[in-house]
């Protein structure tokens, strides 16, 4: 293993990270607000971050290896939180550590989970920094599933991206740089474009760029106490946001299709026909859930439950909405949506819709091999035979998300917790969904928890947001053993 | 398929069943009570079954193919719930249908949960009826496991027991219905062992019989309302009860091993291991849990702690002490433990250790793959490899054990019932294990749920107990469907 690639790169992030902070000045300085806090942290940044690059002079020499590959991406993440959180240290925003590095790893992996009691006191400036790490985390997850998971071979995830058109080499540009931008150019399009429209809707430009920075990377940080339910007075808002968290759980492959007028390439593609089927099967579920236990007008409930059940399955975590005031059944069912995710290759977390899928027709297929057990009988997806070891890698997958959940929650009930608290904070952490059930619910926030359990469902988010493997792996003798 | 031998099978069942019923009389006349209902109810059993019987003549001429297997299995247990409830409606001791219903399939499929307010009210010879569902549906897995699974495929069975020394032709007498009689043999005796011991503790003759009936069936069913908290008085009845909970969850098989002096046989099996670890950590965790959040003294937290572990692995359900009030972080252990489940091949219910053991290994294997994919990394279980085709229906099943759990909340939360009740009385049915958290927790009990969610829970109870697939392929279009 190479320090210095290693080094290189972070060095590389790190400055890229003091560079984004810029952005938030302006508006500090607009607001009339103190603009040293993130001129501060930006230098650090910047000056640590270039020097350890040009120490190591890192220039992409050599290529990366495999495990260099899994170091990189777990000590970026990591490192891009502790300087990611400067600003909010600063500033005195957030006056503990481990709610500085909570709030900023949830701003990372676009979980969304917030300790901050009185958002609308912090300074503008801040505010917009907190959006941009969301942000700047979906640009990292849109790289990270187009070009790094499918070389790491996590949890099937080569497949997933080989199986979306446009990523084989004959079909996008071939090289991986070009294919990043390509998507980066949708990403930033697209949050473009939900600027614009909600800027028509009535919201001011702040309010309308933050929430479509953390709409696209799936992420859910308000510049809103209250959420989104802020602008109920306004379903053309609400229904924009709506739109765009749709946008952003599709794989962002399919989207560049779409753009392109190859619409019979994404209806074709069976991850994409499933998450549409999931959202409008469980929007219409609780549409009626709704009316059954409240006199709700019908736009209103199907306007709550298709936002909540989008904001959940693509685990973006805004809140219209108070979920676990509907009725027990309801909370059950955005408990388990915890669970579900949005399309491999967007920027939502979770398990991911198309390891649903390979799971449950594995389900159904386990049946007939009962009865046959002569027949091989793979998992077709997309009309073509998935290979055994890969719906094995599924299969474990999803196991071993149950047992970090299980696991997790078990290490924050020790900090004191109560039951159903740890286990929907665990689960919306996992899969960097954002708000929960019992006291971390739609309505409350994080800053209660003890700091341990800050800690560990810090670390949960990063679980979650890197697949799983790309961390669990670094704590296993193979990882370490020299071949 | 051929309905004379499925009929002839469950009219056989059902005429059996009605002599067993026959043993509950004696305890009736002995306490002075009315025992028509048990006389007719055993009455109509043996007449209709042996009618049945009779008039499908059937004497086991053919064979039973795979599918009358299944549909024996699945109707064999529904029938003898069917009849098996007529004691407790004929002789008014419950008075609805779907609670009569629930309490049966509770006993038969060994679960323990009940609906029964004032259990001390009852009549004892339907008390013993109620223990001796429990004691029979023990008998009725133990030739399941045996025989009918590893011929069904059921998620991997066919390993474990060819894995268990002594079912293999060479070793064990090759016939099964001669592994039959020395698994029952051992039951029975291990039955009768610990009715003497429990007497010699000073219990008195009924209560020591009906709660060894229970025991190895790890059913739960107590004859008093405070279940086995009732005995605190005497650490040696609930040390009793704990060694034979302990066996109760041991692979028979191993038992038999064991009390032939093969105990290196015993040792080197990696279930029993794993079963013995579980029990050892867990007990540890949860004494160290009660010592820190109460003032209980160590023997008595000790053996709390070591009771209601061994009640819940094994699936038993017996309650010494209300392990939701000790601490969250022990509510959620014990809710996880729910999922684990006793040794194949005995009478616990769950998961089973032997997949838990398949599903770690496999997951550790995982990120082996990961660093090296060309690499072919089988799970080894008592020193052979596990073929990758066995794992993976292992994989499957732990799956779909928990898409059941899933679907099955949903389900019972639509009839009003709250979040963590839920949750938990899904899980304690589907692991027969009994007592759950909430409002259904070790010291309350099911009466106060809806019919409709009655009838759910009594299907989950099955469905764990038949390990899902024997009663999930009948609804399947495969099963139907003419080869």
């Amino acid at each position: 293993m190479s320090l210095k690639n290693i080094f290189g790169i972070l060095g590389m992030l790190v400055t890229l990270n003091g560079l984004f902070m810029l952005t938030a000045i302006p508006f500090s300085i607009y607001y009339n607000e103190d603009y040293t806090p993130l001129l501060f942290s930006s230098l650090i940044s910047i000056g640590l971050g270039l020097s350890t690059w040009s120490y190591m002079r890192w220039k992409n020499r050599s290529e990366l290896s495999k495990k260099e590959g899994y170091l990189v991406v777990a000590l970026g993440w990591v490192t891009m939180t502790i300087f990611g959180m400067l600003p909010f240290l600063l500033s005195g925003s957030i006056t503990e550590i481990h709610d500085a590095f909570f709030e900023t790893m949830s701003g990372y992996t676009t979980t969304g989970a917030s300790i901050l009691t009185d958002i609308e006191a912090v300074p503008k400036g801040i505010l917009f920094w907190r959006s941009m790490t969301q942000w700047i985390g979906g640009m990292g997850i849109i790289v990270l599933t187009i070009a790094l998971l499918p070389m790491l071979g996590v949890g099937g995830m080569q497949l997933f991206i080989a199986e979306a058109p446009g990523i084989s080499p004959d079909k996008l540009k071939p090289r991986i740089a070009d294919t990043a931008k390509r998507l980066w150019l949708i990403y930033a399009g697209l949050t473009v474009v939900e600027t614009i429209l909600l800027k028509l809707g009535g919201m001011n430009f702040f309010d309308a760029l933050n929430h479509s920075l953390t709409t696209m990377a799936t992420g859910g940080f308000s510049t809103k106490n209250a959420s989104m339910a802020y602008y109920d007075y306004s379903p053309y808002i609400q229904y924009v946001v709506m739109l765009f968290m749709f946008f952003a759980g599709v794989n962002f492959t399919l989207t560049y299709f779409g753009l392109k007028g190859k619409f019979k390439k994404v209806w074709r593609n069976e991850e994409f026909k499933t998450y549409v089927f999931f959202i409008i099967i469980f929007a219409v579920i609780t549409t009626i859930g709704i009316l059954t236990y409240s006199d709700s007008s019908l736009e209103k409930a199907f306007r709550d439950a298709l936002f909540q059940v989008l904001s959940i399955i693509t685990t973006t975590g805004f809140v219209s909405e108070d979920y676990t005031e509907w009725t027990p059944v309801l909370s059950i069912l955005f408990f388990f949506l915890m669970f579900l995710g949005g399309s491999a290759g967007s920027t939502a977390g979770g398990v991911k819709i198309v390891r649903h899928l390979v799971m449950i027709k594995n389900s159904f297929l386990e049946m007939k091999r009962i009865l046959h057990p002569n027949a091989i009988l793979p998992v077709r997806l997309n009309d073509s035979a998935v290979s055994q070891s890969v719906t094995h890698h599924v299969l474990a997958f999803i196991i071993v998300y149950l047992s970090v959940f299980v696991f997790g929650s078990i290490a924050v009930a020790f900090t004191g917790v109560d039951v159903l608290t740890t286990l929907s904070a665990v689960a919306t952490s996992l899969g960097n969904v954002g708000p929960g059930l019992g006291t971390v619910g739609p309505v409350d926030n994080f800053a209660h928890l003890p700091g341990l359990a800050k800690w560990m469902l810090s670390f949960l988010m990063l679980i979650g947001r890197l697949e799983l493997f790309t961390i669990l792996i670094l704590f296993t003798p193979y990882f370490w053993r020299k071949i």
